[in-house]
C-alpha cells in the first residue's frame, strides 16, 4: 500500500513579508485561491485515501494545517517538536508508517510545489511504485530543466533501464548541488540532467535501512522514538530525542551515498514557486506586464509584481521591474531580478532581532 | 502696520499618500518635527504679534489649523467656504484687514515653504514695507534660481532702483510662466531671472484697487462680502458670494497687468518643498544615499526616500532611486525623478472616484 508523506515544515522566508514563521509558503494563496498545501492534498483525491496521507509540520503550524485540511484525520497531521531538516522528518514519518504497515511504500513530497496535470503526476507515482515493487531501492523524480536555474539541485541520470507506463526509468549517475550559471548551462546542454524535484518513492523499511547504514545516530534516535510509539511516553520520548537530530537533508544524508537509486523522468509541469518571481507564471499580467494581486493603481508602471490586501491601495508612479508586497505590518519593495535575496533580508531581520515581523 | 496673511488652502496632492484633502502639505511634518504651517507662523515670533497674523484655509481644515496654532486668536484662522485660488483668497483677506485698519500693509505668503534664516526673511519684509511706504505699488520677492526648475514661475527683473537695508530692489520687467527646460536654462544664463516665491507685500487698499481695475467681477463679489462684515448676515453672504469667484491666481489676475510692481531679491534660503524629491534637502542621508523617515531595513538599496510610520516596517531589496511612502491605507512607490507625477496619480484617483484615499 502506498502512503503519502507531505513535508510542510517551511520557515517562511522566501515569500516574506507575506510568509512568516507562523504562515509559511504552503499556507499562502499566491498561486490560486487555495493554500498550496490544500492544492497538494487535493491532488490525491480518488487516488490515495486521506487516512494514508500524512502531513509533517511544526508544532506551531499544526493547528492551522488541520484547519486547512479538514479531510485528513487530525492524527495524520504530525507535528515535529522542532524542525531538523528532511532526513529527520522523513525518518520519523517512515517509522510511523512502518509501525502501521511493515510493508508499506511511501511517497515523500514537498507541500508547496505546483504540479499539473494531476493525472500524470499520480501516474508517475504508480510508475515509481511499480519500480520499487520490481527492483527495490529508492526512486527519485527528475524534472526536465527549462532554464539554467542556479537555485536548484540537479540529478545526472545514468543508463535507461526501463519504461513503466510510458515513464522513462534511469539509473542514477550522480546528484549535483546547486551549480553556478556556467555549470547549469553545461548540465542543460548535455540533456542528461534533471532538476531534483524533492519527490521520492520507496518502502518505509528500505529508507530506514538506508538511514541505519549512512546515518547511524539518526537511526539510534529513531529507534528510541519507535520504542515509545503507542505508549503513554510517546510524546515525551519524541520531545527528548527529536532536538538531538543533526540538521541534515535526506539528499546529503542518504541519497548521495545510496547504491540503488532510480530516476523517473517527470514529464508533468512542475514549479517549486521558489520566490516572488514565480508568481507571474500562475497569474495573467495586465497590458503593462504587471502581475497584480492587490488594490493597485498606477501611472507609467510596468513589469511589476504587486501583492497586497483589501483596504490598502498600492500606487506605482514610473517604476519598472519591481516586486511590491504589502502586509499590515511590513512592506517589501524588491528588484524583480533579486527576489532570491529576500531570504537574505529575512536573515538580516533575524540577526537584528526583528522577530516582530518574522 | 504690517499684517501677515498665510495662505493655507492646499489640496494635498503632491505629497500623497501622506497628504490628503484633510491633511495638506502645510500640516505635514516632513521637514522637521513641526508641521510646516507651525514653522511658518513661528517665523514671526517677536516681529509680528499674533493678532495681526491671519491664516486663510478651508472650512474642512480650519479646526485642525486652530489646533496646530493655539497662539493665534481663533478668529484669525479664516475659513474660505470653498477654495477659489489665490486672487479670491488674497482679496478676501485684504478686505478683512482693511476693515480693521484702512491703512494696513499686508504680507502674503504660502504656508508650506521652508525659509532660513528667519532673521533675514523678516528683514526682507521690512525692506518691502519701506518700499511700499516710499513708492506705493506691489512688492514681490524673487528667489535666485539654483537650477533650471521647470515647475516654477519666473520673474524677469528690470532696472535696479534702490537698495533697502542691503536688499536690492528692482523694477519688474515681466512675469514668466513655468518654462520648459531649455527656456529655464536660458533664464538662468542671463542672471536676470528669479523664481517667483509667491510672497508679496502691499497695502490692503492697493491690492483691492488693483483687483477693482483688473478683476471687476471679483471686486463686485468682495464688495458684497465687505458690506456684510460684522453683521448677522456675514457668514451667509460669504457663503453665497464665495462660490461665484472665478478660479484664478493673483499672478494671472493682477500681477501680470499691474503697472507698479517691484522685485526684491530674496537672499535667504528658500524651498517650496514642492514634492517628495525635496525631502532630502531637509534630512541627512544614510551611507547609501537613502533618506529615511520610517522603520526601514534593506539590502542593496540606495538613493531612496523612504517615509512611513511606527509599527510598520518598510524593507528594500536591491532597489535604487525610489520614493517609498507608506500610510495605513495607501502605499506609494515612485521613481525618484518622477515625484512631480504624483499629482497626476492623484488626479487619476480622483477621476476614478477613489475619494477613500484622497
Amino acid at each position: 500500500m502506498l502512503y503519502v508523506v507531505i513535508m510542510a515544515g517551511g520557515s517562511g522566508t522566501r515569500f516574506w513579508p507575506l510568509s512568516r514563521s507562523s504562515m509559511p509558503k504552503h499556507m499562502l494563496t499566491i498561486v490560486s485561491e487555495k493554500p498550496l498545501i490544500a492544492e497538494c492534498i487535493e491532488r490525491f483525491a480518488g487516488s490515495v485515501p486521506p487516512d494514508r496521507i500524512l502531513v509533517v509540520t511544526t508544532a506551531e503550524q499544526a493547528p492551522s494545517v488541520r484547519q486547512i485540511l479538514p479531510q485528513l484525520p487530525a492524527a495524520n497531521v504530525v507535528a515535529e517538536p522542532v524542525g531538523r531538516d528532511t532526513a529527520a522528518c522523513i525518518g520519523y514519518a517512515a517509522c510511523l508508517i512502518r509501525h502501521r504497515d511493515p510493508d508499506a511504500l511511501m511517497a515523500v513530497l514537498p507541500s508547496d510545489h505546483v504540479i499539473s496535470p494531476t493525472r500524470r503526476f499520480i501516474e508517475s507515482l504508480w510508475a515509481a511504485q511499480e519500480t520499487v515493487l520490481k527492483r527495490d531501492g529508492l526512486v527519485t523524480f527528475g524534472i526536465r530543466p527549462s532554464w539554467p536555474h542556479t537555485g536548484m539541485g540537479y540529478i545526472h541520470r545514468g543508463d535507461q533501464i526501463d519504461v513503466v507506463n510510458s515513464f522513462k526509468v534511469f539509473k542514477l549517475r550522480r546528484f549535483r548541488e546547486k551549480p553556478n550559471l556556467e555549470l547549469a548551462q553545461q548540465f542543460i546542454d548535455t540533456g542528461e540532467y534533471y532538476w531534483n524535484s524533492g519527490i521520492f518513492v520507496w518502502r518505509a523499511s528500505t529508507i530506514l535501512d538506508e538511514i541505519e547504514e549512512y546515518m547511524p545516530e539518526h537511526h539510534r534516535l529513531l529507534t528510541n522514538i519507535v520504542a515509545a510509539l503507542g505508549t503513554p511516553e510517546e510524546q515525551k520520548v519524541l520531545e527528548e530525542n527529536y532536538p538531538k537530530f543533526q540538521r541534515i537533508s535526506i539528499d546529503f544524508g542518504v541519497m548521495e551515498m545510496a547504491r540503488t537509486v532510480f530516476v523517473i523522468e517527470a514529464d508533468y509541469e512542475w514549479d517549486d514557486v521558489g520566490s516572488w518571481g514565480a508568481v507571474p507564471k500562475h497569474h495573467p499580467t495586465d497590458l503593462h506586464g504587471n502581475t497584480v494581486l492587490a488594490d493597485f493603481e498606477s501611472i507609467g508602471t510596468s513589469d511589476c509584481i504587486v501583492v497586497g490586501e483589501r483596504g490598502h491601495l498600492i500606487a506605482g508612479v514610473d517604476v519598472q521591474k519591481l516586486v511590491i508586497v504589502h502586509t499590515p505590518d511590513a512592506t517589501l519593495v524588491c528588484g524583480r531580478e533579486s527576489t532570491g535575496d529576500v531570504k537574505k533580508l529575512v536573515e538580516h531581520l533575524r540577526k537584528i532581532g526583528r522577530t516582530d515581523v518574522l
